[in-house]
């Protein structure tokens, strides 16, 4: 065992405070890291302060990591120490299903292990603790491989908001000459439309706020659609291929369906919190659409989508921020006031 | 001009009664048809009773037709008189829209010529009249051969029923070794069972009532889940590739989400007459699944499907109807008394 520091809240309403946990020496199979940045994800926010239900305190959270390997076990075979390496939102899953056994181990029929908060299935079973820590000891098997070039703290949220947008666009063969839509201009959004860019599509940008499409547009948005203006939805009628949903407020996803061409889909990606308005079966049967979601990727699509990234020279636009501002960042996201992500700078634990 | 025996309506309540209508002279590229056999579908009985709103009269329904080619005109280059042919729910489209060109003649973008109650946008724009009649002039590019060594009047429900369920599962790529589930098992359930069972899927048939079970089996049905008994729907959970949803009534999909495996769609195909219960995004986020639709199939899926149908000797199972007995048919369609399909017999108009 080593002693790590870390950040972590022991109820709902505590916030994060220093503490020290205990992170195990790595396994045969086993790499240690020593962790730079840690993304800050809209999961965390709701995990801590049990929005979602079931969180068992004291919590680290953080599950979008980046840093360097210090220690190997004996069996490591693609990594050494020193490598500069990620560590997104699962560190192991059943590794015999239908599902891992393809590669989706985020679909995992028994449930992926999460970076935080859930049993540790081959470890003693205690509970997962994140990246907002010195250190982390994960299997080789669910680390990935960060390129050289990119800024490794704008990688950071590539492990998860990078990734949840990629996956899709690539489940729906987004190319050349399709058209995409993202709704939300947040971390996931601002992730689907450079990806989405980057794999060649016409990128509109959806908001409910017309002070955003300059942001859209920097971002590389060919279109920006205010949702709330009716003559501009109605212009958008029937022209896309692909619709990202990144917003996970209660939302009615009826005006966008109406955007989508024949054949085209809406991915639904960020999980509301109630029930959404019914979905009108009467659009998707007259243009065969579809509405589906989709959850992070795998893990050798998500060392895709980061070669991918480093190919097209893509990171998320990140704020620091440093451990003694993880509460205020929280109540900045939960307000919507990111560009358009925060990155923890692991030094200031 | 010639005149034509009809059954029409005059209003919403007014039933079904004989009449005469006109039928215009085969064009250069027109084919005339004597109808034999006529299916009697549900949207038949939505939009005499103006269910569905907008319903001009008097109005001759009907898109199911099988008949014999008894005039064609001097540029027809497909059909030769005495063929055995299909006319299904559209007689025109715009021809020069994407869908149109691409043979998604449903999904035309300026909206097909239904079969009947439309303008026919290139014969003067009359409202067109269905296949409840003694005979019908189509465009050639809108008739469908029927194969010989099937019944013709098992025939015709294929043209709807038939072409709705084979659409989608072919879109979906359904294939050997495949699990399709199929809910509602009437005239759509019926056909939806026997085209996947074809395909080489296995076949789940949901259904509210036990008393269904023995019928799903003779039809090839693998398995039976009384949706309404939870053991029943736990143990299908996760077990399927795709779903035929074939319920035109409000109903609840989210349990049969919960059946779908990974990357499983569940295709609606009835259009309910008011709001569905809200979908649950996580069941979609959480495998990856699709809620679709879809819209009959275009001219040339339909002749492939004819074709399909005529290899694996695949037609409707029917009660035959007189046409002074279509009123009463009616009645039984709504109360789900018919095994599977009514067809008019169109010699007794």
């Amino acid at each position: 065992m080593t002693q790590a520091k870390a950040y972590a809240a022991v109820s709902a309403t505590s916030g994060l405070a220093p503490t020290t946990i205990e992170r195990r020496d790595p396994g045969a199979h086993d790499v240690e890291i020593a962790i730079d940045f840690c993304g800050l994800c809209h999961s965390d926010v709701h995990t801590i302060r049990a929005e979602w239900g079931g969180t068992t305190y004291p919590l680290v959270p953080g599950h979008e990591i980046v840093g360097k390997i210090s220690r190997i076990g004996a069996d490591v075979a693609g990594f050494s120490v020193g490598d500069t390496v990620g560590v997104g939102c699962m560190v192991d899953s059943c590794r015999e299903c239908d599902s891992c056994l393809e590669g989706f181990e985020q679909y995992c029929e028994k449930g992926n292990t999460g970076t935080y908060g859930v049993a540790d299935r081959r470890n003693g079973g205690g509970i997962t603790q994140g990246g907002y820590s010195s250190s982390i000891v994960v299997d080789e098997n669910y680390v990935l491989n960060v390129p050289a070039g990119l800024d490794p703290a704008g990688v950071a949220p590539l492990l998860c908001a990078g990734i949840t947008t990629y996956s899709p666009l690539r489940y729906l063969d987004v190319q050349e000459g399709d058209s995409v839509g993202v709704v939300g201009l947040g971390g996931l959004g601002h992730m689907g439309v450079k990806i989405a860019k980057a794999l060649g599509a016409t990128v509109t940008v959806f908001t409910t706020s017309p002070a955003k499409a300059d942001a859209a547009v920097s971002l590389g948005a060919d279109h920006v659609v205010v949702s709330s203006d009716p003559a501009q939805m109605h212009a958008a009628k029937h022209t896309l291929n692909a619709i990202l949903d990144t917003v996970a407020a209660v939302h009615d996803i009826n005006p966008y369906l109406g955007t989508l061409a024949r054949d085209g889909a809406l991915i639904q990606l960020g999980l509301p919190p109630a029930d959404m308005p019914p979905v009108r079966p009467g659009l998707l049967i007259r243009k065969r659409l579809a509405y589906g979601g989709s959850l992070i990727g795998g893990i050798a699509e998500t060392q895709e989508m980061l070669d991918f990234c480093a190919e097209h020279g893509i990171v998320s636009d990140i704020e620091m921020v440093t451990a003694d501002g993880l509460d205020q960042a929280y109540d900045r996201m939960v307000a919507g006031d990111v560009k358009y992500r925060f990155v923890l700078d692991n030094s200031t634990l």
